[in-house]
């Protein structure tokens, strides 16, 4: 039960990282692309939320290590 | 049973700050990218708006350390 | 089963709370992206719907801290 | 199976409760911003609509703090 | 079994009736954004609707407490 | 058994009426809006229908009972 | 079983004809409102429409009644 | 068994036949808004089409009831 | 499990035929709306469609006759 | 399970065949609503593809057949 | 298990393979409605298409055979 | 077991490739409807393409094979 | 277990890169359709963006060998 | 369990690698489609997000060669 637990928040986590991620990033691309000269003002946001998203997610991958540990 | 609850809430409070916070910076980009002028206006929100999504998930994720401390 | 009843209703919870907050913080984005000048309004209204959408959320995270208790 | 049948009547109430109000505070942003003279009406539409959406979930967290009673 | 009985009927109908009444109150405020001189008659439709679209929930609810009687 | 089979009719019914119900109040007020004078027909027929809507979710309430009695 | 066996007859039986009900009714709503002067002919197609539509779950319903009078 | 076999045969049928009809009605009245004059052969398209579309649905309560003839 | 089996294929097998009529129906419903002097040739398409969409359904319904023999 | 596997395999056979049978011919309608001139080559397509859909979904029924025979 | 595996196999092929040649179709169908000259060489893309979309349906095929050469 | 296993790889890689291949080929079909003189360079993408989709189910039909080997 | 093991994380990676691989060429082809002129920078996007996107999937097959030298 | 564990993080984590990197590529090739001259800044944006968002399925393939390496 140990690993399966572990394996379940890591593969979630994993899920919701590279979704969150994407989600911020094709937004900007978007941006970019219809307003070049905001490239500046747009990756700053993206430097701001992108770490904002992975948090938890990192949190998470967190608690997995501490879930291992008692195997 | 103990690792696994702690799993479960780590695991979606993960995927629930994840996707908050990125539909929050994507609206965020989108309108920057239309109204370039309100970039101070509506980082000021985001920056309200991020710890009120994350407000819950992060409680969950302190159940799951209260939860993994009975272990 | 009294660790899993807590975490169904954090992890639950943390998910109804992170997306209601967030849809109203992009709405509120968008409608200030559109609506430059209606930024104080639309802030208000935010200011008044982001706790009325926690309400429920905080109040099933209270019955999970009351579950947690009988462990 | 009492401390899980409290957890899903109080997590289903918090999705419900949240989902509810976010729509109808996301309905009442959009329309803010689309007609601002009609503020007013709008917001007291919406303070009726709130606590009719309120209603269900909040009875329903009603009945999980009665079957908690139990344990 | 009688406790998680009373939970389902209890959660699915807060979801029915927070999501019914939400359906409505958009629709209303949509309605007012876009025709305000028809304010009252929207009005007076949402206040009919609104009862027809709680009717079954509440006699969910009825029959969560009925089965609660018999714990 | 016979409370969980209670509880399932008596849930999706009022699922069923509720959203039944919502979607044709929100078709009413859509109408009512685009052709305010035609208020009184829309209002007929969705005094027609609704009921119509509800008949089958209120037979299964009714079944409802019925399986309550047995218990 | 035979108790559950009738509930989600009943259940699905008024989901099927709460909606199907419902999707008859709001395309007369939208039909009237856009052609008012068809308003005849599009309610006799209603009126064909809706028992045709509630034929089969009334048909469900009666033998959810069956089952139950085994019971 | 026997019981909640014949439930799932009459239960979907009655979703597949409520719904199977609801669509095609729809479509003859959003023909008749749109193309008034057309009425007659849209009609009698709907008079073609749903029995069709009937059909099986009501093989399957034959079935249905042939299973509940074993009871 | 016998009976289990053919209710399994029986009321897929409605659904599949309900729904695949349906779409064919409404198609053809559509085209006569807006090309009304093909009448003639989208009824053919659909009278030849209408078969080859039920076919399997019916060799369905034929293994739940078979399997329902061994009952 | 000898039942219950040639079930499975017809049940999704019978889906399989009818929706990819109705999405060609839905496809076909709609081209010769829009290019009456084409009507020719478009059923000359569309005798090439049902077969073609029709393929492993008869193939599967095959198999249920050969499944059925080992009863 | 053999048999269950076997039709597994060939329930999901069915629906793999009818579904794939079922959207080149469409799409074959849509583009020579709108491009009528263009005929052969999309039929050409499509014959080229077909075979490959159900090369792994039906090598799934011959996996299901195999299976069920075991029984 | 083994031949379930088999069964699980089998069927996602045919459903994978098939949708997959389907996915691309349609966009080469649409691809060709709109601009006729690429028709060579897109075709040349989906040589490169289609190989690359059906790598992986590929490896997974192999593994399949060595899954029954085992058998 | 084991084979079950390997045939998930084998048939989940199919439909990872299957998919994955999908949507990158179906923008390539989308892009080379509109932009013709950009055909080698799209090209040189895509052939940069696909071993990425097939980066994870083979080594979860690679995983799935790892485990199938288990057996 | 073990082989479990580790089948359904390397599973999902293939599955939000590739879908995660295939999003951003699918925005970078639109973006690049739609302003030729902003292909150096998208594809820097593109080579920063991508190991972004691969970083936590990186981190539960890691865990998965933890999990295994316990087998």
């Amino acid at each position: 039960m140990v690993f399966l637990s572990a394996a379940i928040v890591a593969a979630l986590a994993a899920i919701a990282g590279a979704f969150g991620v994407a989600i911020i990033v094709r937004a900007t691309l978007e941006g970019v692309t219809r307003q070049p000269e905001m490239k500046g003002s747009l990756q700053t946001i993206m430097f701001i939320g992108v770490p904002l998203a992975e948090a938890l997610p990192i949190l998470a991958i967190v608690i997995s290590f501490l879930i291992l540990g008692n195997a």
